[in-house]
Parts: C-alpha cells; sequence; structure tokens
C-alpha cells in the first residue's frame, strides 16, 4: 500500500501477507472490457424470480422477527427444513440442532471451515481434476492421480477440498474415485470438505453421490451447500454446512465470529420454499430443462467447429481453445500480455466477438494452470433466449477456428 | 474434539487452535433459562416491520438482477446511495468505487479488517472506558486512560480497535478524547477501526462526532457501519465500511475471500431506503422516539432504587447491580457456580425475575471483566409496549433491591 506514490496513506499502515498475496478476482474483468457482450461467464441465471419466490419473500419479511438477528446457527425453521430435505440424500436423519448450520452462502461456509480447522502453518490439499485427452470427450476422463495426492500429504496436513459436481471441469465423481480419496483420508486421519454446491445439476446417465454416505466417511466429512445454485438464487447469499455433531459444533465457534449470523428474511424463505414445492418435482423439471440448455450450448459449440468436454454435472461446459487463432498482432491490454492464455483468450472473446467466458486456471494453483489454460468456461445456466442469442454470436468466431 | 467419549470421531481431525480458545456465546443462555422473560438483553427492536420496509423489499425482490450475485464491493446502487448519506456527516465527497465497501454487517466487516491489516503475531488493542465512580452518573464519567493505552503499544501492534458511541457503557466520546486516541495513532503509526454502528443513536445535549473526520485521522480510520442498527433491522445483515481508498482496497480484497458479496435484495432495499426517507426527519424522529425510551427504562430502574449510567448513545443502559441481593443459598446450574458475577446476576434475573438482560463483562478481555462485573446492561430499543410490561416486571425485583 505503502507504493501508493503521491498518497496521503501512512507508509506503516501494512496490509497483510494473506491479503498482499492474494490475487485480482477475474469475474469482472471482461464484462468491463464489453459491457454489451453475451454473458456466459460467470454461474448465475438470468431468468426473473417467478411469482413463487416473490410471493415467499414477501411472507418471509412480514414476519417481525425475520428482521431481526437469527441465531447463528440459522432459523430452526430453516434447519428443520434443510434437514427434512436432505435426511434422504444422506441416508441418515440429520439432527437440526447439532448437524447443521445455516451459513453467508457456500463462500462464508468454507471460511468457516478454514478458520475451524486449519491452524498457522497447517496445510489444506485442494483436488484438481486433470484430462488425459483433448478432443470431445466427457467430463469422466478428468482424472485424479491418487498417487499425487498422497505424496502431497505432510504430517501438516489436515484436510482435502473436494469438490462434486466439479466446477469448472464438470465432473462428476464416480463411487470409486470416493473410495479411493476415502480411503486416503482414513489412512492419515484427514477432514474432508465436500463443496457440492452444484448437487441438484447431474445429467444421465450420470448419478451423483455423496463422498459422506460412504462407509467411514460421515465422521470426516462436512458437506457445504448454498440455495442459490439450488433455487437460482445466487444472490440471496444462503448456505449450509452439513456434518458430523463436533464437526459442526467448531465451525459454529468459528461461523459466529466471522459473521454472527445469516440474513433471516432469505433464510426464511429458503425454509418455506424447500417446504412448499415438490422436491422430487420441482428438482427432476430443473435437471430437464438444464439439460436441454446444456444441448443447446453443446451444439453450439460443435457447430462452429470447437471441442469441448460434456459435462457430468454442473452447469459450465470447458470448450478447448486451440483451434481458436486469435490475430498474431492483436494489441492486449498491459493487464493480459503477461496473463495464462485462458485470460487472454476470454479478454478477445469478450473484446471482439461479444461473449463472456471465464478463465479456468483461476482454479488452479499456481503450479497446475497450465493443466486448463487451453480452455475456457462457458456458463449454461442462462435463460433460453440468451443462449440463442448466444448462438447467433458465436458465428462471429467462426472464421477464426481452424479447420483440421 | 477428541475429548468427546464414546464418540465416532477420528481422533486426529483437530480444532483449529484459534477456535478452541473462543468463549461460549452469552447471547442465548437466559433466554433458554426462561422462555417467556422480557427480553431487554439482545440489541434488537421487537416492533414490526413498517409498510414501506415491507412494500420496499417486495421491490426490491422484483428486480431480477438483485436475486443473483452482488459485486463484492456491493451494488452501485447501494454504494452510491451510501456516499449519499454519509458524504455530508463525514465533511467529504465519499467516493462509491473506491471508499465504500457494503459488507454482511458489520460482524462481517469487522471479520474483514482483521484478516486485511492482522498478521499471524500482529497485536490489535481493544478500547475498554472503565469509571471513576459508582451511582447513577452520565456514561461520560467512563474514562479512558491514555497512559495505559500508550502502554500497552508494542512494535507488533497494528491498529486500535476504537467503538463511539459504546457499547455496552453508552459513552459517546468527546472531540478532546478522540483527538488524544488519533495523536497515539499517529504517533505509532497504527490503523483505527471505529465501529460507529450506533451512530444514529445519541441524546441531547451530546453530539455524536466520527474520528475519521478529526485532522490527519480518514488516512487512518476506517468506520463500520451496519443498516441493522440505522433502520432497525438486524436481521438483515446489511453493513459497510467507510475510508481511504487504499485501506478500502485491502478491505476488499478479504472480504472478497470471505464471503465473495453480500445478499443482494436487502442491500437493494437500503438503497431504497436511505433515498425515499427524508433523511433529517426520518433520523430526528427516531432519536426523539428512543429518548423517549431512555427514559422510560431509566425511570423505572429509578422506582425500584437500581442506580445506572445515564447513556449518551447507543440504547443500553448500564445499571449498578451491587444492591441486588440475590438469597445466598440460591442454587446456580453447575455452567453459572464460577462464571462472572453480572453472568449469575442475568441468569437470576431471567430465571426468578422474568427479565432478559446482557452481562457486559461479555465485551470486555478476561484481564479487565472485573470493570464490569458489578453491572448488567438493559437494551431499550424495544416497543413501548415491552417497556411498559419491563416496568410491570421489574416490581418482582424490589424486594430484594438494598435501600441505603
Amino acid at each position: 500500500m505503502s507504493n501508493t506514490s503521491g498518497d496521503n496513506i501512512s507508509d506503516g499502515i501494512k496490509v497483510s501477507d494473506k491479503v498482499l498475496n492474494l490475487q485480482k478476482d477475474a469475474r469482472s474483468l471482461f464484462t468491463v472490457a464489453n459491457p454489451d457482450a453475451v454473458n456466459l461467464g460467470q454461474g448465475f441465471p438470468d431468468d426473473p424470480p417467478s411469482d413463487q419466490i416473490k410471493e415467499i419473500v414477501a411472507r418471509a419479511i412480514a414476519v417481525p422477527e425475520c428482521n431481526q438477528y437469527a441465531p447463528p446457527k440459522g432459523r430452526l425453521h430453516t434447519r428443520q427444513a434443510l434437514a427434512n430435505a436432505f435426511s434422504p440424500l444422506f441416508n441418515r436423519t440429520l439432527d437440526p440442532e447439532t448437524e447443521i448450520i445455516v451459513t453467508a452462502g457456500a463462500n462464508e461456509g468454507l471460511t468457516d471451515l478454514f478458520a475451524a480447522f486449519i491452524d498457522h502453518g497447517d496445510q489444506a490439499i485442494l483436488i484438481e481434476p486433470f484430462y488425459d485427452q483433448y478432443v470431445n470427450m466427457s467430463s469422466r476422463e478428468w482424472k485424479i492421480d491418487i498417487n499425487e495426492l498422497r505424496s502431497k500429504i505432510t504430517p501438516k496436513t489436515k484436510l482435502i477440498v473436494f469438490n462434486n459436481p466439479h466446477n469448472p471441469t464438470g465432473k462428476v465423481f464416480s463411487r470409486e474415485e470416493m473410495m479411493e480419496i476415502g480411503a486416503v483420508a482414513q489412512e492419515f486421519n484427514l477432514l474432508i470438505i465436500s463443496d457440492e454446491v452444484y448437487e441438484r445439476y447431474y445429467y444421465a446417465p450420470d448419478v451423483f453421490e455423496r463422498i459422506a454416505t460412504l462407509p467411514g466417511m460421515w465422521e470426516r466429512t462436512i458437506t457445504v451447500g448454498d440455495c442459490g445454485k439450488t433455487f437460482g438464487t445466487t444472490g440471496w447469499c444462503v448456505g449450509w454446512l452439513i456434518g458430523h455433531k463436533d464437526l459442526i459444533k467448531a465451525s459454529l465457534s468459528a461461523h459466529t465470529r466471522i459473521v454472527f449470523c445469516v440474513n433471516s428474511p432469505l433464510q426464511e424463505a429458503i425454509a418455506i420454499l424447500f417446504e412448499e414445492i415438490n422436491q422430487k418435482e420441482y428438482f427432476d423439471r430443473q435437471i430437464s430443462a438444464y439439460t436441454s440448455k446444456r444441448e443447446n450450448l453443446m451444439s453450439t459449440l460443435s457447430s462452429i467447429g470447437i471441442p469441448y468436454t460434456i459435462p457430468q454435472g454442473s452447469y459450465f461446459v470447458l470448450a478447448n481453445t486451440s483451434k481458436i487463432q486469435i490475430p498474431q498482432d492483436y494489441e492486449f491490454p498491459k493487464d493480459f500480455i503477461n496473463a495464462p492464455k485462458d485470460f487472454r483468450v476470454c479478454y478477445w472473446l469478450a473484446k471482439e466477438i461479444g461473449i463472456i467466458a471465464t478463465p479456468p486456471s483461476e482454479f488452479y494453483s499456481p503450479e497446475h494452470k497450465h493443466i486448463v489454460e487451453d480452455f475456457i468456461r462457458f456458463a449454461f445456466c442462462k435463460s433460453n433466449e440468451t443462449l440463442d442469442l448466444a448462438a447467433e454470436v458465436f458465428n462471429k468466431l467462426k472464421p477464426y477456428v481452424k479447420k483440421c
């Protein structure tokens, strides 16, 4: 901070090392480059909220207590609704008093977990799938290397962060893969943080299973969820943690200090929503709508000759950009000249073609960014109008795609 | 965690030291002791939301983009409304792009600041006013000892946490006191975190001033606010940080990682609210209503012979409990036997009299808890019906108050 010359800021007020080391958030870079571009970048739906949603929020806000502090662990009504919704999915009766916390979104939930389980100097392992081959493949072919995972474990390793369905690859882990990860966690006595925010998005014939339901895993797994993905309300910032009561107790201590509590009106709305929908019908209909959105985007990419990974889950498609030929003399802005290739492709695509995508190397550690540098991520959680418009705009990309 | 015998939890999944060292949150203990007690404990209003509030939230939720991710720094509309509302109060034109962040409540704002400015081993100093005398005094008589403050500073000291109006004492710091604190901050090049969540609650003849507006202080002060106190909507969890752009930039990096963003519908509602009220009229009317609530509670305490501190600001009264005689043979539950005196008084008052108060030693560090152990805190941010009911219930306390 002290290097801002000509500034009044005192030289000695030093920013903490952890903040100095943070990278810039990439999510807004490309919108700025071209505000009129079709946005397939950030994973949020652009459909308007349903009348049901609007009516439920109006009901929640009219309850006086829903405008005041919720208990740190969340409104009982919300925890009860979550217990009812998730007990069958976890094959156990979840106790809303001890096994569930409502968080200010999945991101805050993850912050709670790092605060609760990681001390200064401790290590967390993030699983980063890599691919075996390039051209139109299923996300099943993104692999993890269990030997590499084992080789990363040290006496300071405390936990493994696992994401399933996986963003950005769209991979849904098989039971066998999860058994292997679970065996490593058991051998080295590690906690598993299972980020399952895309749990409601998986596509036949693949089926999503929860690592917490595998033998011996309940006691060492905390599952992270978020209403934003589940119900398409990413701006509500209501999420949850589900796990063994001792793990949840530690997480609650951290959560209470980090945010104290979570916005009451929208957690009440989530409770009402879970209770008033027919869950099976609702989520079946959602999967069917998203299966067709996935089809729409994949056929657009096929028609212009761009290879991609067929996602088993999530609402993202990873497209391979090695056939896209950006003019050699194209002048990138200063910030992008030394950026990873996927950042440069995303910039050019936003600015010159009019499509916003997300650079997947954002999701990988510095030493592994090269694994996904040849890809860019498109979100298909968009209205059919947006996807159809995208199909039109993508035609402008065709002249730049190498034929082979 | 590993000491939970008979439990399945693996021995090696160790909770972080920082979470192990956290104390239990006291706020719910007394409600559990007597669910029917009149609640003057936690500082939230029990009035129902106004029709204006309900209508504004309905409008916010109907805007599609208000249901999706807000930018990490907050919706532009909200930052603009905050800049307009606060620029005159800070005597400067606040830039909504660089000098304001919307947070998930003041608590999360404080978490951002500790993450942004405190490294492992660094120190923060919390100012804890102490009193000079006991009986019916103004909160002006809660003092800070500048020499003690100076004596606590080490080379690892990074910042001072300042709270004005002060919870739990109700003190509003004078310009002179703030100049002294500011001089120390300047001498040792420290950051000031000024928690001003009660900024809209101060009582004639006292006037609240902001430490950030004193000469030389803007560059080293971040001010923390919260809609929950300002508008009586503690459950909305929308707050803000205001400060010099370099300080805000570092805070935003931390904030983006801690929660990513803040619930959109309620931050939109706050923007509309600030814009559509006549702010002078609205807050003048609120102060006048709270002046009369303060009067109501103080006259109740006077009538039963309990001394108290007259608050200059906030919506709390600190009552001195040294005249309350709890029967010598009273049997406290196990958890309270070794608790600080204010915790025991609060338990007895909830259970036997039917009034919930807050033990102020919660707000002091372990070595300073004794300063406030003879006090308990009552909130008067309650409906007139609640305050009148409290007056009735307080009569049951009279036989236990020593006459002198």
